[in-house]
């Protein structure tokens, strides 16, 4: 699925907050990477909070149907503080997920040198979170009825398909071949507390793990989880889990690894039926906003990740080195996101 | 509610693997520590994996009206490798919780002189996590159909109501009050993407937060949480959140302030109907389990949580003051289980 094209058509999505200044800087580095490799085509989209507020819009049929017309979807950032929370993520972010059918979120994670951890003794920290995008808790069912009365009751259902957990645990199981690391899959839920999901979870794992008798799997409790992910950090080679785990699991990833200001995600979809979506973690930090110095690097290598997805595997590798190299020169230093960018472009 | 009275009667659960090991050390801690100024009547209920694999029994019916009349029960830890997972957990760990309506599930999180943080700076950590005990994912409603085929499907229903949110966030509100730190309560919970439910925790924060004028209050995202909780953990004083998210985050923060050795936990009935149940957060750790060498100072912190309950504050805080001593002058050595309680109950 990783053709090699002459032209890619990229929805960009600077959207709000840092999210429109450090997009157009990955979008600097990207064309300096692949130079006359391919012709990436940039087709600008003004979604998000501006627009949402100027005329009510979050992300229409219309948007929808041009952006399926693309071949990948650069996003930058999404939330306003005028904006009440759930409106944006829902109404523009998480439709993007669910209507391009983005079936996995993958999340790499590696601690670079030169960057601050948290941690006293991180080790070498280099694994990847594959979480699924399209369903768990993210599918919006529930309801909240007799609201203002002392018998109100909200719900929220989590749904799991053998369709959906497959492919993300299919994903997992060859990135880990891919990766030629430790190649062990861990998948983290809740099984003894959610007996359902956390059954079929288990039923597809097992069934998926005899096809990769070259790659090894273990299972762990998600509480379990976030002690090694600041204990043990460099025990994960590919960890799956659910949409909802994923999410805060991700986040304390990112924060062991010295900041989401390092973490890029790509949402994919795997038929590549529709365009499958690159984007950092970081959301769009209202606080710094418009002030210029939001770190790129997150953003960049997310940029990275959609060009190793169309098979421009090395331009991809030559942003990721540029930036290790960048962080460990400079990452102690603060810098403008521009001045950041033409660093990592200096040395691509 | 935390009426002084001559006798307690505390139903003694050690369960699996360090669990047997860890309470009677805290039953002797506690017989010290009160003198003769309360009569610790101790029933012991043989209940956990051993029971389990000789004749089937978790918890029957004759069990739970046994425990339910003493007034409060010390439990040790749950599971075993030989059984398969969630079977104890469910079946006799939640049912205690859910059968003698625990609303709330109270994990304090201290940082101690002298315990290692894996955390460079880890700052002064003095929090409380207030985590609803009874409802949210941990209701074990849902389904699994068509399991086996390509079609399967799996649900988890969480629930949330009024009655379950009010008394915990009611919880969370007079602790931050008697704490008389930063009188804050922060709700933790992801309402971007749980419509429903996180429209009810924030009806009922709004609501219960006007009878505390005196207590501030803010919201998190349980993503942003973990990020927070690993890289500025002393802005907490206490959290309130679901039952899931309990879950996680208290695993975090007990491996933030330097292992779940040190984390107590109190399952608590607000309306002393029935029993509350204290409890460390750590498992039965069958590792370790046999040896002699799992530290108590969990279990002997819940045990002063237990006392506190009843309104034994001197005690408590006695044990409470010669734990802080004793992980002062020794945390960095190794001791075994016994040894850990007799130096605890040298310096009461
Ligand atoms: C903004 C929010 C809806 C989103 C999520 O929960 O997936 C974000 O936290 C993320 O991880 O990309
Ligand atoms: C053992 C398990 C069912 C339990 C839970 O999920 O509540 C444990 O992790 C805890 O936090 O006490």
């Amino acid at each position: 699925d990783n053709d090699v094209r002459k032209t890619i058509n990229i929805a960009v999505i600077p959207g709000d907050g840092i999210g429109k200044e450090v997009t157009p800087q990955t979008q600097a580095v990207m064309g300096k990477a692949v130079g006359n490799q391919v012709r990436l085509n940039y087709v600008d989209y003004d979604l998000g909070a501006e627009r949402y507020l100027r005329d009510g819009t979050l992300l229409n049929d219309e948007d929808l149907e041009s952006i399926g017309q693309q071949d990948a979807i650069l996003l930058g950032a999404v939330g306003d503080p005028r904006v009440r929370s759930g409106i944006l993520e829902r109404g523009l972010l998480l439709k993007l997920r669910f209507s391009f059918d983005q079936a996995v979120n993958l999340r790499p994670t590696k601690l670079y040198p030169g960057v601050n951890s948290p941690l006293k003794n991180p080790g070498r920290i280099d694994f990847a979170v594959v979480r699924e995008g399209t369903e768990g808790l993210y599918s919006g069912m529930g309801g909240y009825i007799r609201r203002g009365t002392d018998q109100a009751i909200a719900t929220e259902t989590s749904l799991n398909t053998a369709f959906g957990v497959e492919r993300a645990v299919r994903y997992a199981f060859d990135l880990a071949r891919k990766r030629g690391g430790k190649r062990n899959v861990t998948m983290v839920n809740k099984t003894n507390v959610l007996p359902h999901a956390g059954a079929l979870w288990l039923d597809i794992m097992d069934k998926v793990a005899q096809e990769y008798p070259d790659v090894t799997w273990d299972y762990l409790h998600a509480d379990a989880c976030t002690i090694f992910l600041v204990t043990d950090p460099s025990r994960f080679d590919v960890i799956v889990t659910d949409n909802l785990f994923g999410d805060v699991l991700t986040d304390e990833a990112g924060a062991v690894v010295g900041g989401i200001g390092y973490s890029a995600s790509a949402n994919i979809n795997v038929t590549d039926e529709h365009p499958s979506m690159f984007e950092p973690i970081h959301g769009s930090a209202p606080d710094i906003a418009g002030k210029g110095i939001a770190n790129p690097t997150a953003s960049i290598l997310s940029g990275a990740m959609l060009l190793e997805h169309f098979g421009y595997d090395q331009a991809a590798e030559r942003i990721q080195r540029a930036v290790e190299e960048d962080v460990a020169a400079n990452a102690s230093r603060s810098r403008s996101t521009q001045e950041v960018a033409q660093d990592i472009i200096a040395r691509l």
